[in-house]
C-alpha cells in the first residue's frame, strides 16, 4: 500500500515534525511502499500534484533539518471543499478519489487545524458513501492551541516559547530610560487569546510583567483599559500589555480589514489602535509592537516538547490508519503537569472540525485584564527544552526541497 | 582608584556584555578599588546615583548571566551634554566632576554610540580645561554599525543574526501558499543601511531572497521600485523585499512622526507605507513586516563573536585608561576576513562623536536595489558562533539588579 500525507493551514514551527513522523513510521512498516507529500494540501490531490518523499528526504541528517525547518515543505492552502451533499461536490470528489486510486493511496494524512479538519471530515464521509476504503486521519497543528479535545495543538509550544523569549527581552527593552513609558506587544490570536494568555509563564521566572493582558474571551472596554492603565502607570515606570489582535474595540472595528475563504476576519492593528487610545487620552511615551509572522516561524527558539511531540503525534497517525481508523483526528491527552505526562489517542474527526476552543474563563480574573497562576501549569510544561538547532555560515540551516 | 561606567542609547544586546569586560579587567587590576555603575548613563553621575558594581555582581555566573541580557542593566538614556562653552554649561559639568571626585573615580567609561562619543569628547575637554586628571574612554556599541574608524561596532553581530535568522524564516513562510505574494520587511536604521544590506549573508545560504534590498545611502525612486517589483514578480512567487526605515519615499513625509533631543526624525512606517503602495499601484497579496525593537534585544540568538568581542573592548578600555590615555574611543581594525582577525585600538573620540559611516556606496548595485558579494565577507564573521544561552522554565534567564 501507498500513503500520502500533506499540510494545510498557517504555518508553525511543528508541521514539518509531525511530516517526519508520518514518514518515519512509514519506514518502519513493511506493508507501506510509497509515501506521497501532496503540494499545496488538499490541491495537490485535487490536481494530481504528488512528489514521493523518499526521492527527497533521503537521510537521517534530511530528516533532522526538517524538524526544524519552520512553515511547511510541502505548501499550504486555504481550501474548503464542498459539502459532500452539494451540487458541484462531485466534480471534486471525484477528483480527489481519482488521484488516490491512481496512485495506489490506502490513507491520507492531513495536518492541519479546524479549517483542516472539516477537510478530513468530509472525505472520510465521501469516502463511505462510495464505499472507498481509503483512511482519512487529521493530524492537530495550530500557534492557536484552539482545537477542541486535545490537551494542545502542535505548534503552539513553539510559539509561546518564542513569544515568551521575545516578551521577556522587550521588559529589558522597556526597562532602559527613566521616563515613565507604555509597551504594547500584539500577539496573535483571532478568536482565542492562548498564545498572549502564555505571557504568565513569565512569573515563574520572576518578571511582574506583563501587568495587564487583554484576551478575545474577555469584553473589551476603552474606559476600563484606559482605567487599568492609570492604576499600572503609578506602580511601575514600564507598564507592559500583552493584547490578543483578536480583542474587539468598542465604536471600532478600523482594525478589521479583509474576509478570507473560510470566513475569518482578517484582523490587524489592534496595536497601534490601543497605542493611539493611550496617546490620545492618557499621553506620554507609549509603541506598540507586532510580534507578527514570527511567532508562527521562529524555529531558531522552537520548544523541545513541541517538536518531538509533533513527530510522535504524526507516527501515531499511521498506526491508527493501519489500525482501520479513519475520520480520526489524533490528539493529546494529558495525564498529569508535573511531571508532565501525556498519552495520544484518536477522537472523532467531527468533534474538532470547524470547531474552536476558547481559553477557559476561569482562568481570566475578574477584571478581564489579567491571567491567574493556576495557568502557568498548564502552559510551563508545553516550552521546555531547545532543540540543538544545525547552524551553517551562523544561520539555521533550513531543509529545502 | 576607583572607576565608573555608564550605558547610553538605544539598547543592543551586546552593552552588558562590555560592561562585563570593564568589571573583569578592573577585578583584575589591583590598582583598581570600587568599580561604580552610574544609573541611566550620564545622568547617574550628574544626579550621584552610583551603585557598586562588586555588591550586586557577585559571582562568575552573575557575569555570565549579564552577558546574555539584553538591554542596559544600568539603565540609558539620550542626554546631550551642553558645549563646554556654552553660558549654562558649568552647572552640569560641576555636578559630574563633583560627583566623580567625591568618589575618588579616576577613570569613566562610556559605552554609547556617536552620540555618547559625544560627551566622552565634551568630557575629556572640560577635564583639561579644568587641569582635572580624570580619564574619560568611550566603548561603541549600535545595532546600526555606523561609527566612523571601528571595522564595526558591538551590538551590531548579534542584530544581523537576529534579523538574518528571522528574515530566512520569513522567506520559508512566505512561500507555502500557491498564490504570489510580496512581503515588505522594515529593518532599523535611520540614516545607515548596514543592518538591511547584511541580508545578503543569506546568499552564503543558497537562499535567492531578499531579492530587493533598499538603502538610505541610495536614492529611493517610487517608480524604480515598481518596476524592479513587477521584474521580480515574474520571476519569483513570493518576493521578499529588506527595507531600511530610514528611505525617503518621494512626496511622501508621513512616516516621519517627532523629533528627539538629538534632532533625529523618529521615522516608523515606511514597510506599511510602501505595503499600500504596492496594494494601489500593483495589487494582489501583499504584507509588511517591522523587525522593531526584536532586532536589538533578541539576545537569545546573539553573535558569540559579538558578545565576546564587547567584552574584550570593554576590557580593552579599561588598560587604555591605565595607560593615561584620554578623550579615546576604541576601535576594532580588521586584520583579515578569512581567517577574520581584528585587533583593538583606541583612537581619538573627536573622530567619532556626531558623525556616522555609511554603508560604502561601491557594495551597492548599480540600481540601487541590491547588495554586492562582496559585502558577504564583511559580514558573515560577525554573526558566527552561538552563545551557549542558561534557561530557565524554558526561558532565557536574565540578570536582574
Amino acid at each position: 500500500m501507498n500513503i500520502a500525507v500533506a499540510q494545510s493551514g498557517g504555518p508553525t514551527c511543528a508541521i514539518n515534525a509531525s511530516l517526519v513522523g508520518v514518514f518515519k513510521q512509514a519506514l518502519q512498516t513493511s506493508t507501506i511502499d510509497a509515501v506521497f507529500g501532496a503540494k499545496n494540501g488538499i490541491e495537490g490531490i485535487i490536481n494530481d500534484e504528488l512528489i514521493d518523499l523518499k526521492r527527497v528526504i533521503k537521510t537521517n541528517e534530511d530528516m533532522e533539518l526538517l524538524r526544524q525547518t519552520p512553515s511547511t515543505v510541502l505548501g499550504s492552502c486555504r481550501r474548503k471543499l464542498p459539502s459532500i451533499e452539494d451540487e458541484d461536490a462531485p466534480k471534486v470528489y471525484t477528483n480527489i478519489f481519482n488521484c488516490l486510486d491512481k496512485h495506489r493511496i490506502e490513507a491520507f494524512f492531513y495536518i492541519g487545524g479546524n479549517d483542516s479538519m472539516d477537510t478530513v471530515q468530509k472525505l472520510s464521509e465521501y469516502a463511505v458513501k462510495i464505499g472507498s476504503q481509503i483512511k482519512f486521519v487529521g493530524i492537530p497543528k495550530t500557534i492557536d492551541n484552539d482545537l477542541p479535545i486535545t490537551d494542545h495543538t502542535p505548534g503552539f509550544g513553539s510559539a509561546a516559547k518564542y513569544v515568551n523569549a521575545t516578551v521577556q527581552e522587550i521588559i529589558r527593552d522597556s526597562s532602559v530610560y527613566s521616563i515613565d513609558s507604555v509597551t504594547i506587544i500584539e500577539i496573535m490570536g483571532r478568536h482565542a487569546g492562548w498564545l498572549a494568555a502564555s505571557t504568565c509563564v513569565l512569573r515563574a521566572n520572576d518578571e511582574i510583567a506583563p501587568h495587564l493582558i487583554y484576551l478575545p474571551e474577555s469584553r473589551f472596554s476603552t474606559e476600563r483599559f484606559l482605567e487599568d492603565l492609570r492604576i499600572e502607570r503609578a506602580k511601575h515606570k514600564a507598564v507592559i500589555i500583552a493584547v490578543s489582535e483578536g480583542i474587539e474595540l468598542e465604536g471600532s472595528e478600523a482594525h478589521i480589514d479583509t474576509i478570507d475563504a473560510f470566513g475569518h476576519s482578517n484582523l490587524s492593528g489592534v496595536g497601534k489602535a490601543l497605542e493611539q487610545l493611550v496617546r490620545d487620552k492618557i499621553g506620554g511615551k507609549v509603541r506598540s509592537i507586532e510580534l507578527n509572522v514570527m511567532q508562527r516561524c521562529s524555529s531558531h527558539i522552537c520548544s523541545k516538547t513541541d517538536i518531538d511531540e509533533a513527530e510522535l503525534i504524526g507516527g501515531e497517525a499511521v498506526k491508527a490508519a493501519l489500525r482501520g481508523e479513519t475520520g480520526v483526528t489524533m490528539v493529546f491527552r494529558r495525564i498529569s503537569d508535573k511531571p508532565y505526562v501525556v498519552t495520544i489517542e484518536s477522537a472523532p474527526t467531527n468533534l474538532l472540525a470547524n470547531k474552536e476552543k476558547l481559553f477557559p474563563t476561569k482562568w481570566i480574573n475578574e477584571n478581564g485584564n489579567g491571567v491567574s497562576d493556576e495557568a502557568i501549569k498548564y502552559f510551563l510544561p508545553l516550552i521546555q527544552g531547545e532543540v540543538n538547532i544545525a547552524m551553517k555560515n551562523g544561520m539555521p540551516t533550513h531543509f529545502k526541497v
